[in-house]
């Protein structure tokens, strides 16, 4: 299981932007293994799981996975099986809350969403049979050669994902205007609640797995939790400020539907000054969280790994979309 | 784990209706227990899983969980949490079929479906947060203490609900009409195919789970999978009988539909009479796949717990609601 110790991630010279096209590489290389077409009928469900999929997005989650991994020593492998399994799981996340019932979008990553590209119903079921196979592969052999390690993981995807976390965070922003309209508007507080629900978890779980893959001690878990943890409430903010400020054509689906739709946002609440200023303080308690693994006595690898981490808590504030 | 075999599940005089309805209620207050009500505003959500889940059914595959684990001796708290869990995914797979996109169909277990109870995005959201707590429960230490098992009923399920069996056969069922206007309609091969992978899965999984919790021989597993696979394609056979000839009320779904909506059965390409025998057949055939656990050298439990299954082999194919 741990033959093949990473490699060094990043390069002296390469930029994170490089590291992480070349992961999103290998992550769509396992994506596509993951899921070969089928002869019969079914055909169909696995194209629109197929099309969800691949070819796009910036893969943050797997990168999480795969640089998290690589401060223990994981194969490679190994990582990018769980890095897929948590990249199917965001996917049917994007396709059931684009769907018309829920936030209605026909724009996703530049392309038509699912259920425009197929239909409602196969988008629907898309979504379904994405998650069935996210936690398939999680408990499949090949993903960790300990059983209780393959269970932490199921486990910890389903917490991410379920009602204590991503679709408990969709609920709230659904009955949000509810609130509001009965007088009760979310504050910062309950904001900052919804998105560690609705994103921050699978994000936090994306980091975490590498400590699971890595059988790593608590503190170190705990630590790379924490990691996950800021670096999504960050993420969250930076992704509801490009939305405030950048164009439907660099962020390639369409922008400006927040404000538009009066959606329960730190930017709404703070005003896009202060909640930069936010989104800046939480990436860099992100970073602060991986000083322990910087330290003399670790690995090249492990270092690297870490530093690229902490890069990326940068990034996640400064992109453009 | 092993330490409170399974009770005898019938009494001598006792009658099947009166067992599965024993079981039904010890199963709804495994899945009462394993969904508690949050504090936050995601309450509507957990809400929306709780009426889906709980107070209806005949809970056939939690019945089916239970007397396979009662064959091996597992303990019953431990075979009320998989069998929870597979009529959480049951649950699941009823509430997006409902959905307007899909089946449209207002009334379940005699009450107005999950959509119509609340609203679409709900129901949808309902779906997804049901088969991640399905998954997760089933990766929880308390459902067997070796995570080998946890990880193989994990396996079991996924491959049962995925691409590979529910949703799959779901979508194979909403490209038949496709099919059928390009000169190409099911034959009933393509349809034993079809209900094997849409309900078929999910009750061979239901049985084989008994010999996963039982860590039972390959050979037992093997028997109790076929039992489940027979067991399944005569409830299909016979539940499409009941929509070609029953009542709506009898029902609590709407019957007549198939006919109306000129959906692929065993009943629309057979007949009633011929398709009537071959759900004989099946469940014949079910059943004599249970015999080598009815032999002498059983326990009591476990000689009971195969003529339970016998006798639900029987019932299915005869019941009238």
């Amino acid at each position: 299981m741990m033959a093949r110790p990473v490699v060094a991630l990043i390069a002296s010279r390469d930029s994170l932007a490089e590291t992480m096209a070349r992961i999103a590489t290998e992550v769509e290389q396992a994506l596509d293994d993951l899921m070969p077409m089928p002869e019969g009928a079914e055909a169909r469900l696995v194209e629109a799981m197929r099309y969800a999929t691949l070819g796009g997005g910036k893969r943050m989650r797997a990168f999480l996975v795969m640089q998290a991994a690589a401060l223990f020593g994981v194969d490679r492998r190994c990582a990018a099986r769980v890095a897929a399994s948590i990249e199917m799981m965001h996917a049917y996340s994007l396709v059931h809350d684009d769907l018309p019932a829920m936030d209605n979008d026909d724009l996703r990553r530049g392309k038509p969403s699912t259920h425009k590209a197929f239909d409602e119903a196969t988008a629907i079921l898309a979504g379904d049979a994405l998650q069935a196979r996210a936690f398939e592969v999680l408990a499949e052999p090949d993903t960790h050669s300990n059983p209780e390690a393959r269970c932490e993981l199921v486990l910890a995807l389903g917490f991410a994902s379920g009602s204590r976390g991503m679709a408990g965070g969709q609920m709230i922003d659904m009955v949000a205007p509810t609130l509001r309209a009965a007088g009760q508007p979310m504050g910062a507080p309950e904001i900052t609640r919804l998105q560690a629900l609705k994103t921050g978890r699978l994000i936090q779980f994306s980091a975490e797995a590498g400590a699971i893959l890595g059988r790593a001690p608590g503190m170190q878990r705990h630590l790379l939790a924490a990691y996950g943890r800021d670096l999504g409430a960050a993420f969250q903010i930076a992704d509801d400020l490009l939305d405030a400020e950048a164009s439907t054509d660099d962020l390639g689906k369409t922008a400006g539907k927040d404000a538009a739709t009066g959606k329960a946002t730190m930017v709404a609440v703070l005003g896009i000054e202060r909640a930069r200023m936010q989104a800046d303080m939480l990436a860099e308690q992100a970073a602060s969280h991986l000083d322990s693994f910087a330290e003399a006595g670790a690995s090249e690898d492990a270092m690297q790994a870490a530093e690229t981490l902490r890069a990326l808590a940068a990034y996640v504030v400064k992109r453009r979309s």
